[in-house]
Formats: C-alpha cells, sequence, structure tokens
C-alpha cells in the first residue's frame, strides 16, 4: 500500500483522490486554495499545509497542477515537495505540460535521488470519477512498474517510453482530437451546405470508416448547436501551440497541426469560451463572410 | 420481393449480389466484363446480356460501377437500362459519384417515369459480404421507404436529404477518413520523432477521445509499416478532389481538406499504389528530407 501524497485538488486531482480513498489508499492532500484540500477531510484524507509537508511522509508524490511553471514551483519553490521527499521515493506528474519540461523536472529529481514519471492523462472529470482514465506514462519501466498501484484506480496505465514521452503522448492525442474536430465540423458543414440533414448524415456515417469519439462526442454538439463548455476551445488551442512548440524543439515538420493551430487562433477571437467543438462556429462564419 | 437488377459485378457488386440471393431476392445481373456476371449464376443469378435486358422486368435497378460517366454509359447509352426500366420502377445507384451527377441522373430518370435514389456505401468489401455497410440515401422518402427491401440484407440505410445528398454523405465521409488518416500519422510521427514507442502510443490513446477506427485499423497499418493496399491513395485522394470539386460549386469554402488534398496530392507521386494509410510514408519522407 504506497502512502499518496497529492499536490493539486482541483477538477481533476478531486475525484482522482476520491478514486484512491475508495481503494483504501492512504492519502494526504495539499492545494494552494486550502478549502478544496479541507473538502477531502470528509472522505479521510490527511490535509497538509505546504507541499513539503504532504510529501515527508510519502512513498509517492501525484502532481495534478495547470501548467509546467506550476508543477516546478509547487515541486522546487519555497517549502516545494521535492527537497523533502525520501531518497528512492517516486514523484509522478499527472499534469499536462511540455515535454521538455518533464525531462527538465525529471533530471533534478534525479539529483536528489527521487525517480519520476510523467504520467498526463485522457478522459476528463468523467473518466477521473469513474476510473477510466487514459494514462500515458513516461519514465523508466521499473518506476512504471512500481506505479501501478497508484494508477490502477484511476484507470489504465500504458509505459509508452523514456521521461517526457507521457506527455508526448498527450500531444499526440490533443493533436489527433483537435484535428478531428476540424474534420467533422468541415464533413458536416459542407453536407449541408449542399442540402444534406446534417444530423441525419452523422447518423449515417456512424459505425464506418469515419467513426470516432469525436464523431460521437463532439459531432453530436455540431448537430445540436450545444457549445456550452467541457473542454474549452481556449485550451484546445494551448495544447496545438504547445505541440507546435514541441515540433520545432524537435525539427519535426507538422503541416496539418499547422493548419488547424491557425484555424483554432482565429476561432479563439470570438469562441475561446466555448467548447472546443466550437471551431464548428468558425468555419459556419467562415463561410457565411464568403457568401456575403 | 422486388425483383432486383444488378448493373456492375466487381470487388462490390459481388459480394453484394451474393447477399441478395442468400436473402431469396430474385436477382438478375449484368456485367462489361461477362465472366463476372457469369460467376453469380452458381448463386442462383440470371446472368442478362445488356443492361437494357437486365432492367426490363426488374422493380429495383442497383448500379454499383467505378465512376459517374460510367454510371451515365450504362443508364443512357446504347442499351442502357434506363429506357428500358417500367414506369414506376426504381433506379438505385450504390457508385460514389459526384453530387451535381447524382442530381443530373435522377432528373433525367425523372422525365422517364422512373423514380430514384443516390446511395453510396462505405464499408468496403468486408462490410459487403458481412452485410454490415453505412448506406447514405439520397431522393424522396417514399422511394426510400420502398428501398428497405434491397437495403436491408446489404447494412444499415440512412435518408440523408434530397437527390445528391447520399452522395453529399460519401464525400463527407471520404473528408473524415483522409482527415483523420493525416492526423494519426502525424501525431504517431511526432510522438516517434520525440522518443516515444509509436507502437504503446497508439496503445494508450485507445479508448480515449482520440479513438477511431482509423486509430484502430489505419493506426495499426502504420505502427506495423504494413501499407499493402486495402483502399488506394490514389482513390482517396480522388474522393478528396470530388469533395473540393462540389465545394466550389456550393461556394463551400473547407480549408483543412484543401490541406490534406495538398498532401494527398504530392504522396501520390511515389506511394499512389499503396494502401491510403501510406499518406505516413510521406510525411516521414518530408521529415527525413527536412533533416537532411
Amino acid at each position: 500500500m504506497p502512502r499518496i501524497a497529492l499536490l493539486g485538488c482541483g477538477l481533476m486531482g478531486t475525484p482522482m483522490a476520491r478514486r484512491w480513498l475508495a481503494a483504501g489508499l492512504p492519502l494526504t492532500v495539499w492545494n494552494r486554495t486550502a478549502a478544496k484540500a479541507q473538502a477531502l477531510a470528509a472522505d479521510g484524507a490527511q490535509v497538509a499545509v505546504t507541499p513539503a509537508d504532504a510529501a515527508a511522509q510519502a512513498d509517492v508524490v501525484v502532481t495534478m497542477l495547470e501548467d509546467g511553471p506550476v508543477v516546478e514551483q509547487v515541486l522546487f519553490g519555497p517549502a516545494g515537495a521535492a527537497a523533502a521527499m525520501p531518497r528512492g521515493s517516486l514523484a509522478i506528474d499527472m499534469s499536462s505540460i511540455l515535454p521538455a519540461a518533464a525531462r527538465a523536472h525529471a533530471r533534478r529529481l534525479a539529483g536528489l535521488g527521487v525517480a519520476s514519471l510523467d504520467a498526463p492523462v485522457s478522459g476528463g472529470t468523467v473518466g477521473a470519477a469513474a476510473g477510466t482514465l487514459a494514462i500515458m506514462a513516461g519514465g523508466e519501466a521499473a518506476d512504471f512498474a512500481r506505479a501501478q498501484a497508484v494508477f490502477a484506480p484511476l484507470g489504465r496505465a500504458v509505459h509508452v517510453g523514456p521521461h517526457g514521452a507521457g506527455q508526448l503522448a498527450k500531444l499526440a492525442n490533443q493533436m489527433i482530437v483537435g484535428i478531428s474536430i476540424g474534420a467533422v465540423a468541415e464533413a458536416l458543414l459542407m453536407a449541408q451546405a449542399g442540402g444534406a440533414d446534417m444530423a441525419q448524415v452523422r447518423t449515417a456515417l456512424r459505425g464506418g470508416f469515419a467513426e470516432s469519439r469525436v464523431l460521437e462526442v463532439h459531432g453530436q454538439r455540431m448537430v445540436d448547436a450545444d457549445f456550452a463548455k467541457r473542454g474549452s476551445l481556449a485550451i484546445q488551442l494551448k495544447d496545438l501551440r504547445n505541440a507546435l512548440a514541441t515540433a520545432r524543439e524537435i525539427g519535426f515538420h507538422s503541416p496539418i497541426t499547422e493548419e488547424l493551430a491557425r484555424l483554432y487562433e482565429q476561432a479563439a477571437q470570438r469562441y475561446a469560451d466555448l467548447d472546443q467543438s466550437a471551431l464548428f462556429c468558425e468555419l459556419q462564419r467562415l463561410n457565411a463572410d464568403g457568401k456575403t
């Protein structure tokens, strides 16, 4: 039974904490806004005042934070977790950050005698609550093996390569999702523009080679013109920017992601705070403008 | 029990004919290369010498041919089916042709007192043999209703709008498939270029929001570097060109399909006769060139 410290009790961290507690794993939690950590005390979590306090007695420290700079601050800043972690313990960063930052964190932790994995997730708050997250892990195979008890209550973990590879896989995931939303939006809009019934076209395509989670979930939002935010368009754009930054870093040419990043960039001027499927609205607007 | 005449016994028509015969539907077949029609005699089909002969006694004439000009020839050319069809009978074109051509055929048939549907399919030869095709039908609702007995042994039919809408839905299908193959190829290649294990990344992504038939089927071909032709890259390019031609016709701006058409165009210079998933090879080549 590894003793877990969770740093970050936000929309994702909180349901993950409940999964661990329900599985009987001893858990200490910390959050910058203390009230969110306190809310987990009723479920059986210990509440710590600083990241260092949370980490001192833990076998595994899990970070689930907003971005790379926040992870760096919580690990290596004042009262940060890293310096307090016992030698031989394991740091797992489940936040979505740049692969280069993940590799830098791994090096600094190794210098302190602490092993680490980058293990970002896909599946959202619904997947976190249900324990069905897709977990993409980068790091040493032995560390991946000993993290199983931590991952198992959360979902399905796959070891995808060395440090940073988990974050690369997450970028690959976001590239596919972002491009697929564009594909479904453009195809459904064109069918409608040509006189077909968009809802029926989506139904006709289900189960064929065009079938995807995006056609199922985001395609339905397009048909319903329901663009209330679940995943925000601004965050989809951030993900594609991170993918392009990483592509530049490794000298990789990614023409499709570049085209989609341009479209999301343009869409964000009007629809940043809507659902990512609102790329549909931008393509609709482009076409309405073109016809006037 | 509608009496069916099938014009075109190719890779798709032949397994469809067998599905109708197995369901007990009376069937007459015709094919330009007569041997392919003769092969169905053993299964119980009548074999006709011309399209007109096949059509004369039929309630429903189904065309499953290579492209629009061939459909036009077989329907309206010398010894063509249209003039021989009884008034009130139904012509169903299940070939993949341009929506504009489908509308033109419907008008000419209506002038002869013959009703029609455009009803292209997705699912390939495997779907045709198994009776699991996705069938996208355009035309009058009443004609769609009386075509159910013909469609049912082949798969799942959805009425997507007026004449031409079936072909529009098929183009939408091909746009999504073609773009999705690009998305999966670019994402897996970038993950690999950054040091991740491509096969493991694909496994990690399965079941999340990036899940799709393309990730499942074409993604596996990319991981295996198995680009033996199932659906050819040349035909995927033709489909995207048809989508762009239709977009121009209806004044629709489709920036994502345009970008992908450029990439498939470029890929076809080397990989036209490989599987459509060989777009992966082109992105790989682009990146290898960039680094030398």
